[in-house]
């Protein structure tokens, strides 16, 4: 019985967000950027591959999240705004939550883990986000949530398990095969999986042929290891590097990813660490190392990318400028 | 006499180079990125101007001198490249020399400073230049230039006392004048002067109303210096950030300046790391202190600026990720 409904449920959100992909981007596209997508010679030498870069680190609010915040938030009722809207965040949906809403006039709340990087928490108070702390743990983060909004009433918008918030994510991959339609294969990174989720259903359904991996710290595997079990999956700790890829896979996005996704690859620290240096250094662009994995898990697929036009998802660029991964005496230069 | 002398010269170096780069562009374009013009909002509203940055940090060797390199490469006679060329760098001409040289399978040999950033010597390496050392001072390079030349009769190629060099480094106002040819100003680094006499040729030719300003750091504001005077001024001192603006202003490039340059705007280091750390933080790409500069001296003509379209040329993104300069105690984030 409940495998049926899984079915069912997995159809209906196919159908549904392919649609409502295209008609978020007509929603969303006066508040965003149409980012480039960038290539680099040296990259493609070294992979032996032709690799395009979707640069949503150029985005609204330094990140893609911008797109989803934007589409969930035009489609708010007017009494929800002005009650105000409430989030949980590790940073960049925080920021472009609280922008999407500064556009209507209302009022944001994020709740975001102690350990956020300081430049994703002025990014929130940039936008007049109100900052509640919680603890660095799925568990505290929740129960901060269900506490706010009981107390409260403000309205949630969920950084990926929303509908909308999904189809807005979905038109990354809208926007990068229209520009590159030749694309084999897209990588993107995985968290809680909104962007994936949207990747997939953009993506799938425009090309039979096109394969789309997701990248995800090893330090962070529940999507992995969620996908062996055929259930989701927690992670007992997450401390990767990869500060905005530490969240648990959402309920929404498991069975999409489950159903379109042809691997979880994922990748050491040391591994995103060394990617991370080698975009800023041959790009000369600013990503963050929750982006910087989608090099990193393309390199360990080498053989397969070979000859091939891949698209990576570069998510991000809020970067503490002051605390970069490789100068951390875990990751020193000699070492990469 | 000598002041006719000089306004002859001045006419025929005009009316030459505007030709000139016209022709260095067709000859270069197959070896060069024609790099984008950015935008940013949050620095547009900031300077209350609409911004235009020309993107030659994102130009193959990571500077636009690889324009003026190819272009004087390219006219060498086949036994100049085969006995091989020399030149003096800070880095990024080096750089740039050895890979157009790499092209005509010639040898390239670069006498570096000892004081020049490890990535920027690395860069020399990279295209397989030899690198000769000197002393950190002009008498230095310049005396060990004489002894390299009489020794071993390499062929010098100049990085800025050249005009086939100039020819080339005046393409990058030539593309950005292409792409918004309703440029009301343009703002370009001064070292040795050739990205600036180019700019100047090309643009006062294209636009008689388009104003063009060198921004030069205050700690080796010879340019500055040798306007007021009249006559090239040395710099005792060259211990700016900016180590691509270390050099003297090129005999060459002097009285193209003089005739056509409408203000060189100087300005302090610690006003050139802010405005680094601000196109970092806000624009998400890489860029070297010596061209945040131009964001800089803008910074400091607002109200000359309000309401006009204002190019600024990044000239280079060879930065050492390791040695950032906010990083360093004298700019720490709290100072700026």
């Amino acid at each position: 019985m409940s495998i049926k409904l899984f079915f069912v449920l997995n159809v209906n959100l196919s159908v549904i967000k392919v649609d409502k992909i295209k008609k978020a981007h007509d929603r969303i596209m006066p508040y965003i950027h149409r980012t480039p997508v960038l290539r680099n010679g040296s990259l493609n030498k070294l992979c032996s591959a032709e690799l395009y870069f979707k640069c949503e680190n150029f985005q609204k609010a330094g990140s893609f999240k911008i797109r989803g915040a934007t589409n969930a938030v035009m489609l708010l009722d007017d009494n929800c705004i002005k009650h105000g809207v409430v989030t949980v965040s590790s940073g960049n949906h925080g920021a472009a939550l609280a922008m999407a809403v500064q556009l209507r006039d209302g009022t944001t709340n994020v709740i975001m883990p102690k350990n956020t990087p300081k430049i994703k928490v002025e990014n929130v108070a940039r936008y007049s986000g109100k900052i509640i702390w919680c603890e660095a743990t799925l568990q505290s983060r929740e129960k901060t949530l269900k506490k706010v909004i009981r107390e409260s009433g403000l309205t949630l918008v969920h950084p990926y398990n929303d509908i909308n918030v999904i189809s807005g994510q979905g038109t990354v991959a809208k926007e990068f095969l229209e520009e590159i339609p030749e694309l084999d294969i897209i990588v993107c990174p995985v968290s809680g999986g909104g962007l994936l989720s949207g990747t997939l259903i953009f993506s799938k359904e425009m090309s039979s042929k096109i394969c789309v991996y997701g990248a995800e710290p090893e330090k962070a595997n529940d999507a992995y290891r969620s996908l062996q079990k055929g259930t989701i999956q927690s992670n007992k700790k997450t401390n990767t590097i990869c500060d905005g890829l530490r969240a648990q896979i959402g309920e929404l996005c498991f069975p999409i990813i489950k159903e379109h996704v042809d691997e979880i690859i994922t990748v050491s620290e040391k591994e995103i660490v060394k990617s991370m240096l080698m975009i800023w250094e041959r790009m000369k662009i600013i990503v963050e190392p929750s982006c910087a994995i989608t090099l990193a898990a393309i390199l360990k697929r080498k053989e397969e990318i070979r000859g091939k036009k891949v698209g990576l998802i570069l998510s991000g660029g809020n970067v503490d400028l002051t605390q970069l991964p490789w100068m951390i005496s875990d990751f020193n230069l000699e070492t990469l």
